[in-house]
């Protein structure tokens, strides 16, 4: 005796996603089961319709509903600085602080050595002839700061010296509401030596 | 800016299962962005076909593809024993064994009188009824050592003793593989109550 083959398969399906393993996709197929047809309808549709209505916008590489994206598209944002980021995840965060004024790149990627994604591999290209019009005054590196974010930073960073730009990375330090005590040696340091002086 | 909405809305519909916070969902759709289009037709397909080829057993009272289900069908499996379980996955594992030669029946829940699930929410007008055909002579209660089955089973118990039958419980004792060092005291002090005679 197994599942019945409908569920089998929508086990199957759902191990496939990130960090799911068969356990957690049956407690989801059981759980589908238990809903209303509506809701396992409308999850079908969403999937179904997930990449029908979404392009790239051909400014900024984000995937959008237009192109260009609406971000791109608004003059007011046309202001001579450029952030890059890794992915549209990260585009929203900053987006969501509603204190960035200027537009976006995204650079698809970071270099890894480890699962061997090269310079090569990135948008660097399409970021060139980007700032080649000469349309940007400064170049904010928004990248994690992680081992492959550092990598991929120090290397725009010694490409980008060649054009008579402002290249600039987000402040690091203490994350707010955090505890100095589980603060990391590096991080601590690192907000040492920045401080600012209060006004 | 926000996600496009076809990405919102499989955000939304992830969200609603089990455990699933924006985060993960976030997760699941970005994973499933850069997957192939016949992944995600193959799981927009098994969501939608997921009740279409599913009945219940109207003996056992399992989901199953057919009524009666492989099991009450199987006249070998007619040997008077009848186990009870929670529900379907515990029916599965208890298969998994291969140990078990008789037949079983859903339950369909716990007593739980914090969610206030009560004894007449399960399906024990239907476990009686097929009790009173004097078909089977021992009766298994396989439910959880959790607080909901422990009560279970004690009202199950008291409600069978006006029958002729043997009632029996699964063994409780020391998991396999498990130390004795972080086991807890209650399932030590059951272990050795219940030891057993090496031969």
């Amino acid at each position: 005796m197994r599942f019945p083959r409908a569920i089998n398969n929508l086990i199957e399906a759902f191990s496939q996603l990130p960090s799911v393993g068969p356990k957690t996709a049956e407690r989801y197929a059981f759980h589908l089961l238990k809903s209303s047809p509506e809701k396992l309808e409308n999850l079908a549709k969403s999937l179904s319709e997930l990449k029908a209505n979404i392009t790239v916008c051909s400014h900024c590489l984000a995937i959008s509903e237009t192109n260009p994206c609406s971000i791109c598209a608004d003059t007011q944002r046309k202001n001579g600085i450029l952030c890059i980021v890794e992915n549209i995840q990260d585009l929203i965060s900053l987006e969501a602080t509603k204190q960035y004024p200027g537009q976006y790149f995204i650079l698809g990627g970071l270099i890894n050595t480890i699962e061997n994604i090269k310079p090569e591999d990135l948008n660097i290209q399409k970021l060139l002839q980007k700032i080649k019009t000469g349309e940007y005054k400064e170049i904010i590196l928004a990248l994690n700061f992680t081992l492959e974010g550092e990598t991929t930073s120090l290397y725009l960073n010694k490409i980008l010296t060649a054009y008579n730009l402002k290249v600039t990375r987000l402040a690091k330090g203490l994350p707010a509401g955090s505890d100095l005590e589980y603060a990391d040696e590096t991080t601590l340091a690192t907000a040492l030596k920045y401080r600012t002086e209060t006004k």
